[in-house]
């Protein structure tokens, strides 16, 4: 079952690894059939070294194995809590990228300091609260994406496609699995490219509000002309 | 027509890939006929894997497409304004190069540190000023190139073959467009030069008058004697 | 004789050869056959280009060479001192990793900014005292070890399987050589993590100890469930 | 003549391709026949791909052509003045490798901050004055030469061999021009390894010259271990 899906997630894991920003094993990738309410998503404890498609695991919403020879990945719960608070997305992408693991890391939230930013999202990347130590405690993995929804409370999901977990990693997510990997891809380019501002200018202000809005909607907004 | 130019302009696009210096779709080159009054540029929309030198769009100075399946890259504007308005200028590359991004990004010029500076430009790269809200409102792409044209007011392009656009990225350009590469490539590591030698000394000042005369005249000047 | 472990000792050195890890001949890697008493370690002076297992060279666990037609690394006396101190450690591994060597020579120890770090170590990667002149002096190889075994006299050394050796590099260890590289790519990756962090925020605090108790234990503790 | 030293100069030069440290055409590599009193050295204006033994271009100390379809290297007046300067030096390498042409831009030398700094030299690696206008203007190349000499006035080349040439940029030598090479590279990492090392504490304080003795001489003393 779902066999494209399959094919199209097992890639995305693998091009997260051929894009620099998976080491070991620190990331995952999924995808959802919003008809069929199934996600599929990387294996547990399965080398990228030979992973094929049909490694991959099939789980519903509430994270029962539908079909699999393996265990989900261990962040299975974060991906579905995104899954079934966000309809429009379609793949969730997990990494521990250097430079977004470092923002996320430094408990900050990734400034829009230029237009590549703009590009990719409209305004700042936010960074979530610390988890509690109950959240830690009882269902750890379910509340990382809780607290990430709690971000969002007033933040459209599209409107910037991807998050810093506090104390941990970045996470990012699209329409489609190709959509996230890409925006993986860009979060941690504009991570690094303020990492490297900032250096040059600790107090570098975010771009002006007209600036971040033409970025964003020629490329996002309804008249998009941007890449067409 | 104009299957040479579009053989190099193809090329070019696919060697700031190769350099590094592209990510994503973060980039055009174009080169221009002066005989014919029209520039060959990169099409919008178009991934760089299996790009064909057919391709590649023709416009005219007044960004009229007189050929081409595709719609010419949205920065074509700005690549006809710099056109327009230096006639020695017969190839335009642009970029979102880490470095020279994040010193846009900072609004900061890049210092003329060393020698290997000196080899490119003759003296500091210049920053443009931001734009205004009625500048990005409209005619915003046309725009960014008049601000760089007016940062060069008492500035010889051929001088210096490459401007940080504030809040943006770097343009750069050359007699061809083999040489824009070859700019927007160097540009990109004085910028890394200058971001790592002011983390050495944050204060570090420009070499001398007479350093920087003597580099750029070596390579650059009539009586130049490097590399020849 | 140890033929399987000679094979994996050659292909652990060249390994951290081809994860970035070692430059020059900047490295060494050993593993230990306990039953045996016998140690695997890489040659003295040979190049990576053509090593073979054959090459290794078998000591015993006082440092008397057993069989190879090669000195054994100058670092070995190092390595046996960690082999006799600890009995659960299968395979010692040293580098002059880049960040890794930042922090040693900083003399400061890693501190634990993140779920990255605490899935390799339970708390800060340790930083061994300065070697003393007199330490220098005199099997001063040897004493890199014991002082590396002296800053864990309260600290399990399967609980953080890596070291920074002041003023000098890492060394990492694992109940396998295998494990020992893998520590040693970690190790580095969450140095560099840590250095840019802390670019960031140069207080950047530790994450919580209820934190760093959850990931550490959902990996390697008695219910891991990471990666299992 | 000279056909095997041609090979080693051109298998020098694309090394430094290879080995990352010569961006552009900004470095060049020779060596020294001492008995023959001859230098070879790399073309001008010849790019690396393609570059042959026989493209490589010999002069005798004082500059003079003896054979070759080329001009020398712009910067042969320097390598000619080390030559001349100091009898053991056999091969002469110049890059503007980033990290080391970074402290030379900062004007600073390198501390010796950790034991990889002592395995390549028995102290920092010195910067030149900056050149005065004078010597700018008349000679320059070969005054480039005069100041590194002057500056190793009280220091032995063969204890340290590399040096930052002020506002500019690294050389490095050796016996050999393979030697040469190798210190180049290893100049290229202490230099980022220093840097980095500063971020961390920007006071990082040399080591004690005990390690530093121990260091350099286990490898380059009479009685040296190292690599045996």
């Amino acid at each position: 079952m779902l066999e494209s899906v399959k094919r199209a997630v097992c890639e995305a894991n693998l091009e997260l690894v051929r894009a620099g920003l998976v080491l070991m094993t620190w990331g995952n990738a999924s995808a959802v059939d919003r008809e069929k309410g199934l996600v599929v998503i990387k294996p547990s404890g399965v080398p990228y070294d030979g992973m094929q498609p049909e490694d991959m695991v099939v789980v519903d919403l509430d994270g029962r194995v539908v079909e699999g020879a393996h265990r989900p990945s261990v962040d299975t719960p974060t991906h579905l809590v995104l899954y079934r608070a966000w309809p429009e997305v379609g793949g969730v992408v997990h990494t521990h990228s250097h430079c977004a693991t470092c923002w996320a890391q430094a408990c900050q939230p990734i400034p829009c300091l230029g237009t590549t930013h703009a590009d990719f999202a409209h305004g700042e990347v936010p960074v979530t609260d610390c988890l509690t130590a109950a959240e830690v405690a009882d269902g750890y993995e379910a509340n990382i994406g809780r607290c990430i929804v709690r971000r969002f409370k007033s933040l459209d999901p599209m409107h910037c496609p991807g998050v810093l977990s506090a104390n941990h990693a970045p996470f990012a997510w699209g329409k489609t699995i190709g959509e996230a990997v890409q925006n993986a891809i860009m979060l941690e380019e504009i991570a690094k490219m303020a990492l490297h501002t900032r250096i040059l200018n600790a107090q570098q202000p975010a771009i002006s509000q007209f600036l971040l809005d033409k970025h964003f909607n020629r490329k996002h907004g309804k008249d998009a002309y941007y890449g067409q």
